[in-house]
């Protein structure tokens, strides 16, 4: 975890050899960004990450990225180090430029279907976000419904296969996953029980359980309680970026 | 003009032979929805077109397409017929499955640069919004960026080509037309005057008078006052989806 220490004001450009490798600029606690580190680790690409102070962003980073955003992928190999952004369209691309390991369906409109889901989606990462900024957890557990998570849990059960991506997860499950993984941190943020209902979610259930072993969703786990930590430190208004670089120096030099 | 008139409560759903051509949900004034029948047109591929009116939507509607949303497409040659939504998947989707005329560059980097700039291009049309709800005119015009169209002039200039497409309109070309046809309409509703000023947008000028000429593009063109109708309309609270219809009825009657 030394590596995830996130680059603000006054930090210097890090400088890589010329090893052709690309450059993902990241930072730890973002889900868009989460999705592109999933890609990466799933079609096993290798990658620098770079992490990113979002309150206080290094002033070269606006040259390397005119948005300013992260995910950000600075393609190293292409003349002019291009950048590209957007973790929707990152992810595609990546896809598409190496599709050794294809994460959408090879039918043309099963893929189409898949991006509809990814694209509603949507639905319940406003909802997270509206209750981690508005305190009001009806807005997520609305109608028992999870703000559109019971559209999934069908899917899943309809489909009969592990993951929506069949037998491996595929471009749904990785792009819906940052925002699942963080669903567990709920529980240490809000009185209020956030537990996704066994009668209710039976086969989301057993499908996070196998998403958690899944090798790219290791590479970038962390555990509901860590999120919290992190989430918590963002309400405040001081979003603690450093968290997990400065746990692991005070363990080095404990 | 006649088969513009937009089916509503109690309007019976329209019978097609089995003759296994696409079938369009739209609504005449939906930009989102005139993006698919840009990307149609341009492919030459046949389609019903069949026009929803969105305040009261017939009832059988919700079944062909559970979101209720247009453009909705329905691929009646597929197991189920399969309803897609989204104007940008339903077009990425046709660019793909109809491949004869490209719309996006071969080259992958390139593919990805079009949609962020097909991304960023929303920008703009929030602001056209804000500009319609709100009657907020300085939310377009600020700082004479009209909104980041000025990245488009810049970017068009750079490529030096008639059209972002090259030499002739592309996916980029067509996703953005729908609010550039309907800029020219905000003359007619604001007192303050909206027009592209030559000495900035001298590119974007040239590219808005050749993109009137594209096949596709005449195909769905209205004009801006006919726009400006339209608008007036929808911001009294009384949108008139048969505004058309209705026109060519009594030129005919007359």
């Amino acid at each position: 975890m030394s590596n995830t220490q996130h680059l603000t004001i006054g930090s210097p450009k890090p400088v890589f050899p010329d090893d052709g490798i690309l450059k993902l600029y990241s930072m730890r606690f973002c889900p868009y960004a989460h999705r592109v580190h999933l890609v990466l680790d799933a079609k096993k690409i290798p990658y620098h990450a770079i992490y990113i102070n979002l309150r206080d962003k290094p002033e070269w980073f606006s040259l390397v990225s005119s948005s300013t955003k992260v995910p950000a992928l600075e393609l190293v190999k292409e003349q002019g180090n291009p950048v590209l952004i957007e973790s929707l369209i990152i992810c595609d691309y990546l896809d598409e430029k190496y599709p050794e390991v294809p994460l959408y369906p090879k039918d043309l409109l099963k893929k189409a279907q898949e991006k509809i889901l990814i694209e509603r989606f949507g639905q319940f990462i406003n909802a997270f976000y509206y209750l981690l900024l508005h305190d009001n957890p009806e807005q997520l557990v609305d109608t028992d419904h999870y703000a559109g998570l019971v559209v999934y849990e069908e899917e899943l059960k309809r489909r009969c296969t592990k993951f929506f991506g069949g037998d491996s997860p595929g471009m749904l499950d990785y792009m819906m996953w940052p925002w699942c993984e963080r669903f567990d941190s709920l529980k240490y943020t809000f009185e209020q029980k956030f537990e996704l209902s066994p009668e209710r979610f039976p086969t989301l259930i057993k499908w996070r359980d196998l998403m958690i072993q899944d090798h790219a969703v290791k590479c970038f786990y962390l555990d509901g309680q860590t999120h919290a930590k992190y989430m918590n430190s963002r309400r405040s208004g001081q979003a603690d970026y450093n968290m997990l670089y400065n746990e692991a120096k005070r363990v080095k030099l404990g």
